[in-house]
C-alpha cells in the first residue's frame, strides 16, 4: 500500500502501513490516570528496555494524585509491582511497523513498540521506598519517559506472570 | 469512614471504601478494543488465575476485528505472548478493598482484584494455533470470562518482564 502523505511522517520505514481507518471512531472505554512516573529520561536518551533502565543504577519515582493516594494501603518496601502506564507518546494508527533492527516489518502485535493501537506498557519493578501519607513510591528503575502517565499498580506474582516452560 | 448507602451494594464487605468522586469526572485517555477473548468461563466459575485455568486443560481464542488482523503478522505458532484486556464487568469506584480470603481491608493497587480504576488486566499465554487470514489465535489458557474485549497483544519477553531476584 502506497501512502501519498507518506512524505510527511519522516518516522515511517519501507514496508510500514497505517490502519485505514481511525481506531478511535469508536471509543469504547475511557481511561482516568491516577498518577505520573518521574524518571530520569527525555525522548532520545530512554532505555530500551526496563533490564537496561536498571543497569544504569538510576531509580524513579511514581507520584499518585491525591484522590487515589489510600489505594496504596498494604504495599511494602522491598515488593515487586507492576506498573501499568500509557505511553502519551506513542502513534496509534501504525499496523505494520519496521523496527530499526529488524530487516523486515512486522504486524504492531508482533513487536513491543510503544507504537500500538492501544499504547499501554508494563513494567515488573520494585518498591524501594513508600510515602503513604503523600503517596509517592520510590522505584528501583524504568525505562520510560519523565511525565509518563501511570493508569495502574498491581503486586507482581511471578507463578501466575510468568508463562511456564514447556 | 461510613456510607449510608453501603446496603445498596450487598457486595461491599466491612472495610471497603469507595472514591469518593467519579474517577471519569476527567477522562484521560480512549481506548478502542480490537477483538474478543472468547473462553469456557462464565461469572461464578472462572479459574482465580491463569494457572488455575491452565490446570483445567481447557484453552481458549483470541478473535480479533477485521480491521486489526494484519497486525498479527510475525507472530508464530508456540510462542509466548502477552494480552491485555478490559474487565468489563468490574467496578471502578473500590480504593479499598477485602477479599474473601483476607481479614483486613487494603489499597486496590496492593491488591489484584479485577475491580480497580482503570480494569486493565494482563495474561501470559502461549499461542497453539494461529489463523491470520480471519485474524483467530488459540491460546492455552486463560482466567478471564467469554467475551471479555481486548486491547493489545505483545510478545512476552521474560528477560524484562520479570523482576529478577534481590
Amino acid at each position: 500500500m502506497t501512502d501519498p502523505t507518506e512524505t510527511a511522517f519522516p518516522e515511517q520505514r519501507e514496508g510500514e502501513e497505517r490502519l485505514c481507518f481511525d481506531p478511535l471512531e469508536r471509543v469504547d472505554a475511557q481511561l482516568r490516570f491516577i498518577g505520573r512516573i518521574e524518571t530520569p529520561w527525555q525522548r532520545g536518551e530512554c532505555p530500551k528496555n526496563v533490564t537496561r533502565a536498571r543497569e544504569t543504577g538510576q531509580g524513579a519515582r511514581v507520584v499518585l494524585e491525591p484522590g487515589f493516594v489510600q489505594g496504596l494501603t498494604g504495599l511494602e518496601v522491598g515488593q515487586g509491582i507492576l506498573l501499568f502506564y500509557w505511553m502519551h507518546q506513542a502513534r496509534r494508527d501504525l499496523i505494520t511497523q519496521r523496527p530499526r533492527h529488524h530487516e523486515t516489518a512486522r504486524g504492531t502485535f508482533a513487536l513491543r513498540s510503544p507504537n500500538r493501537v492501544n499504547p499501554i506498557s508494563l513494567a515488573a519493578v520494585r518498591v524501594t521506598s513508600l510515602d503513604l501519607e503523600v503517596g509517592v513510591i520510590g522505584i528501583d528503575a524504568i525505562d520510560c519517559f519523565d511525565g509518563t502517565p501511570l493508569l495502574d499498580i498491581k503486586p507482581s506474582a511471578p507463578a501466575v506472570d510468568v508463562l511456564p516452560e514447556l
